[in-house]
């Protein structure tokens, strides 16, 4: 198994609104979403879906427990200005914001927006890491 | 917001039996996860991490519902016998089986294994998408 993620899949309960709130932050469905009913964004190598998590959680063989499952997405920036913007794009979006930007004990600047569908998602500034001009993460 | 996913997290309870799964099906942290009692997965473009799920949990600010969450991540292969290959290492490294490797109703060919964390992972050919030389997987 080579070492890499090719696509991750977040269960909504209503694709329309999961589709709005992503859109709202910039993002464009790259396949036709409505008609094959489940959206694709092409990310930088990994691709992300929204898809209906009753769907899901059967195609994955799992019973759903109904919130969080140990599963936390992040959004690295290029500076720490934009982790204060993302957060205030995803805020109009209608996100909850779960932590407001601030310093971490690692040494950079993180946040935590809530997505309609209970998913959080980190937003942070890396001090260490590098993000590619093409927006790949680099450790 | 740029369209794309820097790092994924997957909470664990137990981070060396977590760690030995994943490098049984050939990944290798990129870190020193002993003393940083995190490892990090220089994927391509996107790292994967394990952490502690209590930990991730109180760093997200959601509530742990204890089981599956709503996320699933995928990983896809080049061709379809790659499907079989990956799911005889993981079912060697311990993994449960959840989905034996299949044709799919859009064409394709997959499974899920279920890593000892109870994390599923689609495994997955897709012919209708490319996987590049150096991993980017396009729509």
């Amino acid at each position: 198994m080579e070492q890499r993620i090719s696509l991750i899949t977040l269960g909504v309960s209503d694709l329309p609104r999961a589709v709005a709130f992503y859109t709202a932050l910039g993002w464009k469905p790259d396949n036709d979403w409505e008609g094959q009913d489940v959206a694709f964004f092409q990310g930088t190598g990994t691709v992300i879906a929204l898809w209906h998590r009753d769907e899901l959680a059967k195609d994955s063989v799992v019973e759903d427990s109904g919130g969080w499952g140990g599963v936390t997405p992040a959004y690295n920036t290029r500076d720490r200005a934009a982790v204060d913007s993302v957060i205030e794009e995803a805020r109009a979006a209608g996100a909850v914001i779960g932590r407001e930007p601030a310093p971490t004990t690692w040494g950079g600047y993180s946040a935590i927006f809530i997505d309609p569908d209970g998913h959080p998602w980190e937003v942070a500034h890396n001090p260490h890491w590098t993000i590619t001009e093409d927006g790949r993460t680099r450790i």
